[in-house]
Formats: structure tokens, C-alpha cells, sequence
């Protein structure tokens, strides 16, 4: 949590944190201005004093308005370095952090952070490091101070992303009605009022016009895929596929909230008008598999243990899973599970690794989202819910939405 | 544009590039996957050859559907170079990246593009030229290979560029009509059917439904800002403030295509029910600036001229300019024009600086939006169309969109 920011620092021995960038789409800005309505800024912190965010003169209103201490950048007249350095951006950048480090006593170990062009990134770290040798930059990768803060959240975030939740399926329930509404031909397609075909490509724009009408956006998109497609789990679908009856439709939809902000994240899989039985049972291993998740979370677990247990579930059923075989793209071919937050997938993996030494903890929001493939059979199951562990460690289900696999047509 | 990168690389003496990341948000790789339905990707292009991508199994399909050589990743066995360095995931990425480079004949001096988190890019770089001490990491930094290409614009790009814009301007008309259907009380304030006050917060609501219902995104927000916001140019608009007749409106819109595709940017001011003199003047100001810019179009020119044409117009009427006064927050206080496509600001840039040594070329689109800024008065005006120039040299607006500065409403 954001509380524990100096805590964190102070462990990984960071003496300054720098993030910068935009705000919107940069979950490191985003979480240390709390979403400030900016562009961009850069932000500066040292451990055990607040943070100072340096903000254009336009946007001077929007930062203040975020409550922390604000310098205006017209402050280290980036303008005249440039001259000084006859137009080269890199030497006036370098020279412009100096003045902002000498400007608020910042130096030591520090950690950067903050979206950027990784080319530009290495460039001006390098540049910057050359031009200050008593700087250490820290050399976090895997994890860094603000992903570890992240990771647990704080009940204002938690009532975000329940928020985003219950918004999220009621645009589930919003496209059950979409489907049940339309035709059913002879042939078992869905057809329009105007008996015109209606392909995945239509219930996608139906879907991506209910998120912006419900105040979400949806910038890593979502799949609704049907068939063999539902057999394969990244696919989003093909537009020029049409809707028949029985087949199996993988609906997984995890948009933010408008701004950049909490994502939620959601999976049910359907079938219109009926469920042929291999779908049928596929579905209830699924769901029996959730179940089974969902009843074995316990704070202190390590997470690995919960990949582990999806996999015996289904290898005890039958299925191939990618424990025995990393490559198979038949049967449990996913991870389980994964954080919640200002990303779609942010700490605590779940990967079923030594190196993963992560535990469940209070704060953690995860989804849990078993499913089963079969491209070549034309049909896949997975269903998700997402789980948040309050502070006294009991595990609340932040979905509200119903399981059933049938949508009744025609 | 895509078609010279082998020209842009050979001019940069680059031998290969990589990019990796998302696709989604993360204009290099988007770019030269020609937005895969992926969800993260690594791609690889020697000089003169045909770029390859890395995929993960899950997305093989989406992969092949890009047209691009495809290598899925599993054949890179990522887990066992896990194993191999007992979990560290920094030596693992560094020695996939080799096992990629060899496999694929690549090396000599390379550019690394694509978002990622500056610190986490920094260490990688570091250790990959540590690991790797022949390879040399091109030091771009203001500009580089991609955005040189992304610069001009190809016929295909153009055409989503201006469909966005035609979608744009329907979310604008339908944001008029929409004001011009609320009930005005008698304190001069814009009430709804069941008589609440009319805020701008509800305005900025109905405007995200719209962009969502024209199957649009708006990943960096936009601008509905009214009365003293108005005159501060990067102001959302205040969510609580009511719409009052007279006030001068900023609308400033900036949307891009679903899935994270190409922007469009456009900006209209208005006035509900009349227009106040001095708000009239400034209106007028403001677009026979805009005509004045461009009707100044020509291929060849430095891009740095129009801001000092943008300047040298409002000094001559009486306002203050950033020319003058870098610090000042009232008349004319921004740049009056940025390259638009995958990024809401790409090149070229405008800036009126001596190391701006950018002219205007053929395939170049960009905005246009002189503005007046008036704060302490509780007003502003901006107009903004976007440009581009043909391959013939001859310019065209991309918006269509009336200049009508009263909305008649009541």
C-alpha cells in the first residue's frame, strides 16, 4: 500500500524515487498522483518526505488539486538550458534533472520509474549517470519498490476496482440480453432484425459501445471468441465468424476506468440456445475448478501452490496441463491467476516457478480463472472472478454475476 | 513513412532493431506490426530484411495474421534459462535475448524500441551490453529511426487518420445538439429535463459515452473546460462548475481509433445562447489566426516559422506571446501546432527553437490551434483542425467541422 512507500524504500535502501512521464496509461504516475487530471510531470520523493510534483505552468491547477507539494517547472527555465547546450535535448535534459536534484536535495541510491521509450530510457539513465558518478541508480527489474507497494491495496483502491466490477458485468449482462434479443434461421446462425447475419465482428462493437456507455474504456481490448477460436485462449475472435447456436463463446472483458485508472477483469463462457454435452461437461470442470480455488485460499499461501493445484485438478480429469508439457496448446494451457490494479496483470504472480517465492496477504486483489482448450475439437471453457483478502485476512469474491452456460434464443 | 526504414536505418547506421512490449499503447510496436490483435510481442528487423516476431503460443494466430515471419516463442525454451540461473529473471532475459540474436543472425549496432518502465529498461540494456560486449546500443534520444518513419504518413494512414476525424467531428455535432436541447433557467444556467443543474461534469460524461458509441477511445481524455477554465489551455473543465450562457466553452477533443490506432485532434470554443464582446473578439482573433497559419502552408518551410507567424499575429493585435515571455499564462501561451498519428504529439514538432531544424514535408499531418488565454478574465478561445500534406505538396484539412462560436439554446 502507498502508506508503506517509505517502508519499502527504506528495505530496498532507496534514498529517492523519480517517476515521470504521462499520467494517464503510466501506473507508476498514476498511483503516486493519485490520477492527477495531467498530462504529464515528474514527481520526486525522498524517503520519509513527502513528494514534490514539478508540473507544466498550464497544468499548474490540475497539480495542485492532487495535494502534494508542486513546483512550478518554469522554476528551472528549461528553455535557457537548452541554449546553453545549443539545442542538444540530452545534455538539457541531464542538466535540467541536476538543477531539480540540487533544487530539493535529492541524491544516493534512487530508483526511476515511469512508461518511456526503453532506447531513450537507457540513453538518458546512461547520460544522467555519467554526469552525476556519486549517483546510483538502483537496478530493480523483476519487481521494484512501486510494483511491491501496488501489490496490496488500500480500501479506497479496493472500492474502485468493486466499483469497475459491478459496472463490468453489467455489461456482461447488458450482452446476454444483446444475444437473447436477435433471430435464430433455420441453420442455427443469429440473425439481425433485418435478417442480415450477426457476426462476432457486430457483438464486438456492440461490447466496446456498452463499455464507453457504462464510463469504462477498454485499452488492452477483450475477447469474445467463438468456436475453435474459444480453444484458443489469447484469441480475440474473428469478426467475420457468425454466431451459431451451441458453440461454445469465451467472453472475457477486463476494462479500466475511464482515465487510466483500476482495471477489473471478468470471464464466462456461454453457449446460445443449448450446450452440446462435450461443452457441457468441459463448463463443469471449469466452474468445479474455480470452486475449488476459490475455497482453498488461505493468507500466508504461496501462490505457486495455486497453479499447482489447478493443474492436478485437471490432470486428475484427464487434461493435458502445462506443467507436464510447457508447449501443449491442448487441455490447462494457462496460468491460474494474476494481480489486479492499475495494470491488468500486476503483482502477485501466481507462475508455478522456484524463483516465485510470493505469498497470498491481506490487500492482494487476484483473478482466479481456470479454463480448458481444444481448437481442434472447436470448443474451450474458462470462467474468472476476481478475489480480494481483506485485512482480516478473509477472501471476499468481488464478481456478481451468475454462472450459466446456456443463453436461451429464438 | 514504414516504406523507408531500411533508408532510415542505413542514414542511422543501424544494423538491426528490436521492439517489444505491448502492442496496444505502445506506438513502435503497433506500428510495425501494423497493430496485431496481440497482446505483447518482441519484433526484430535486421537492415535490409524482413522483420521477424515473436510471438507467444497463445497468440500464434494473431501472430500469422500480420504477415510478418513469425517465430512462436516456446522455441526460445525461456523456462529452462530460468532454471539455468536459478530464478533470476534479469539473467534469463538477457540470455533469451541472445539465444533470440543468434538464432536470427543479429547483431552490430542496434536501437531497442517500445514503452517499458525506464528504470527496469535501464538495467536490461545495462546488462545485455554487459553480456554482450560487441553489441553497441544506438544512443538515440530526441528522435529516432521510428518516429523518423512515423513522421510521414502513408495513403492507408491518412485514410484512418481522417475517418477518425470524421468520427470526431460527429461526437462534436452530437455534443452541440445535445447542449442545445437543455432548458435554461432563469439565472441564466443550463438545467436537464428534471430541472438539476446542468454541470460540466455531466457534459464530460455524455462526451465519453459518445467517443465509446463511435467506436472511438480517448486515452488521453479530452477538454470541456468552461469560463476562467477555459483560459488555462491543458484544464479538463471542472466537473462541479454549471454551464451558464455567455461563457466562453473549450472543447478540445483527441480521440483515437479502438484497439489504440491512429488519434485525431480537433477543438472548437463556443458560447451557450449569445457571445459577450469581449469573448466575440477573441474568437475572431483566434480563427483569422488559424486561416492566416493555413493559408502560410508550404512544403520546405521550417516548422518553427509558424509559431513565430502564431506569435508575431497575437503580439500585433496586443496580447502577450510565450516569444516575450516564456513564464506568461495570459494571451498566446502554447505551441501552435504538433505531428499527429500513432501518438497524440509526434513529429514534427513545432517548437520555435534553434536545434528545431524540421520543414514541413510531403506526408507530414499535423494540428493547427492558435488560442487566446485569459484566466483572470474567465475566458479562452482555441480552434484546432489537423492538416496534411500530399504527396503533390498541397495541403489539405482534415476537419470538417463549422466555426460557430454561439450555440443557440432555450
Amino acid at each position: 500500500m502507498k502508506q508503506n512507500l517509505d517502508q519499502l524504500m527504506e528495505a530496498r535502501n532507496l534514498d529517492a524515487l523519480v517517476a515521470s512521464g504521462k499520467i494517464h496509461g503510466n501506473p507508476a504516475l498514476y498511483y503516486l498522483t493519485g490520477g492527477a487530471g495531467m498530462t504529464s510531470a515528474i514527481l520526486v520523493k525522498r524517503r520519509g518526505e513527502p513528494a514534490t510534483l514539478i508540473a507544466g505552468p498550464m497544468e499548474r491547477e490540475e497539480a495542485a488539486a492532487t495535494g502534494l507539494d508542486v513546483v512550478v517547472s518554469s522554476r528551472y527555465e528549461y528553455a535557457s538550458l537548452l541554449r546553453e547546450h545549443s539545442g542538444d535535448l540530452l545534455a538539457a535534459d541531464v542538466s535540467y534533472y541536476q538543477r531539480i536534484f540540487a533544487d530539493l536535495g535529492v541524491q544516493g541510491r534512487m530508483g526511476f520509474y515511469g512508461l518511456r521509450d526503453q532506447g531513450q530510457a537507457y540513453t538518458f539513465l546512461h547520460a544522467l549517470q555519467q554526469a552525476i558518478p556519486e549517483l546510483e541508480i538502483a537496478n530493480e527489474y523483476a519487481s521494484n519498490v512501486l510494483t511491491a507497494a501496488r501489490a496490496t491495496k488500500d480500501a479506497a483502491e479496493v472500492a474502485r476496482i468493486r466499483e469497475a466490477g459491478r459496472l463490468t458485468a453489467s455489461i456482461v449482462e447488458a450482452t446476454v440480453d444483446f444475444l437473447r434479443e436477435q433471430r435464430v434461421g433455420d441453420d442455427e446462425i443469429l440473425r439481425q432484425a433485418d435478417g442480415a447475419v450477426l457476426n462476432v465482428g457486430a457483438v464486438h462493437a456492440h461490447i466496446r459501445r456498452l463499455v464507453g456507455m457504462h464510463g469504462l474504456e477498454d485499452p488492452e481490448g477483450f475477447i469474445f471468441a467463438t468456436g475453435r477460436d474459444a480453444g484458443i485462449p489469447h484469441s480475440k475472435g474473428t469478426p467475420a465468424a457468425p454466431l451459431r447456436l451451441g458453440e461454445s463463446i469465451v467472453f472475457d472483458i477486463f476494462p479500466c476506468e475511464a482515465g487510466g485508472g483500476y482495471f477489473f477483469d471478468m470471464t464466462r463462457t456461454f453457449c446460445l440456445g443449448y450446450a452440446p454435452e462435450p461443452v457441457q461437461q468441459l463448463y463443469d470442470e471449469v466452474h468445479a475448478c474455480l470452486q475449488h480455488i476459490g475455497g482453498a485460499l488461505a493468507v500466508g499461501e504461496e501462490t505457486r501452490r495455486y497453479q499447482q493445484l489447478t493443474c492436478a485438478f485437471f490432470r486428475e480429469r484427464g487434461h493435458p496441463t502445462i506443467a507436464e508439457d510447457p508447449k501443449t496448446l491442448e487441455g490447462y494451457v494457462h496460468s491460474v491467476s494474476h494481480g489486479l490494479g492499475l495494470e491488468l496483470h500486476e503483482a502477485p504472480t501466481f507462475r508455478d516457478t522456484t524463483e516465485n517465492t510470493a505469498r497470498l496477504e491481506r490487500g492482494h486483489v487476484f483473478t482466479v480463472e481456470p479454463g480448458l482448450y481444444y481448437p481442434e475439437r472447436g470448443m474451450g471453457a474458462r470462467l474468472e472472478d476476481v478475489f480480494w483478502c481483506d485485512g482480516d485476512g478473509v477472501f471476499h469474491n468481488l464478481t456478481e454475476f451468475p454462472f450459466e452456460l446456456v443463453i436461451p434464443v429464438g
